[in-house]
């Protein structure tokens, strides 16, 4: 098993969280997106997305954070990433989804390089689309766990999962653009539930090898 | 179950065709995104998401398209939209997600309204944006899908699956937005194979009973 990320990638982050919950240490490459590798020979001939992270392993390179932790949970079920019943899989899905799908997409390093060299915004500009779409989506998510029961000490339940996974690398976005987070008690107190764990801990972008200040 | 949906809502129209394909038909309920209901009572306070499909079942709300549908292929297995092997389920996850995160999020209504009202763009510049990301996504899905033998008469061999439920509505967007499709021979491909299924085409937004001119 081989994982291509880089430290500041929000999506190779959940991925790193995930295999630290599993138990699992995959030879690791880095794939520096700042200086555009992703966009070059070797990395892009291998991933036509352009993106990070990829899992090569047997024999296929998986690409997607989402689709990458549901085959590491489909294929080392230990602990479980996801609960038993369908209605609350989906629960479990939909907060994931609601980071991957409604906050990160819009904040993606292209996106925020686009808005600049393509639209002609300026940094300030660049850092309120940031924060904006960061607002809406914290606060739909405070809103759908502080109003169902079945959020625990962590997302769904007592024990952590994939809602978690995807929460914490979109917190720490949160905290590097200083966005204000006391609209959120919730969401601040799973996060940090959550960093009490080595797995999220050891998984933080400052701890990896191909860390910059 | 009750479905809450709009005709364009091209994440709602992923929904449609997996209920379909599954033979479930849901009472429904129409929420005019155009119209700002979405962000009003009685709809926002059951979902603080603010944004359609949400799949009300077994006394809950589910959100996220590919929450509820990975939902519906767990409670009716067949016919299933995700194989059986975790490396292909993985590919097919894939390609689903190559769609709902870095293609459709970057073209929502809520954004392309934040683009005009908050950042000042015209609608030229508006739609230049939305055609960007189509192109960057639909190339890399184009690379995906022709690169790879397991790619059939449909995303993933011979039988319509996840995959296809998120391409078509996104062909669908591409084509309302007059994109050129020439370079995607393979997703054009795949696009008219789906069309060909009753699933695939009454779930068509200009087939919805909410459908406007």
């Amino acid at each position: 098993m081989k994982l291509y990320g880089y430290f500041r990638s929000s999506a190779a982050y959940r991925v790193r969280v995930a295999l630290n919950l599993k138990g699992l240490k995959p030879e690791q490459a880095f794939i520096h997106l700042r200086r555009g590798e992703q966009k070059a020979a070797p990395y892009a001939d291998l991933n036509p997305e352009h993106l990070v992270p990829a899992l090569e392993v047997g024999g296929r390179l998986l690409t997607q954070s989402m689709a990458i932790i549901e085959y590491l949970d489909e294929t080392h079920p230990a602990p479980p990433l996801l609960p038993a019943d369908p209605l609350d899989r989906a629960r479990v899905r939909a907060l994931a989804l609601a980071v991957a799908c409604d906050i990160h997409p819009l904040n993606n390093l292209r996106v925020l390089q686009h808005l600049k060299s393509a639209l002609g915004h300026s940094q300030e500009e660049v850092d309120g689309w940031y924060r904006h779409w960061i607002a809406v989506g914290l606060t739909a998510l405070e809103a759908q766990l502080a109003g169902d029961a079945r959020t625990g000490r962590f997302c769904h339940g007592d024990e952590p999962g994939l809602a978690d996974v995807f929460l914490v690398p979109q917190m720490a976005n949160a905290r590097r653009l200083d966005c204000p987070l006391e609209a959120y008690p919730t969401l601040t107190r799973i996060e940090a539930a959550c960093q009490a764990l080595p797995a999220f801990a050891e998984a933080a972008p400052a701890r990896q090898p191909d860390a910059e200040a």
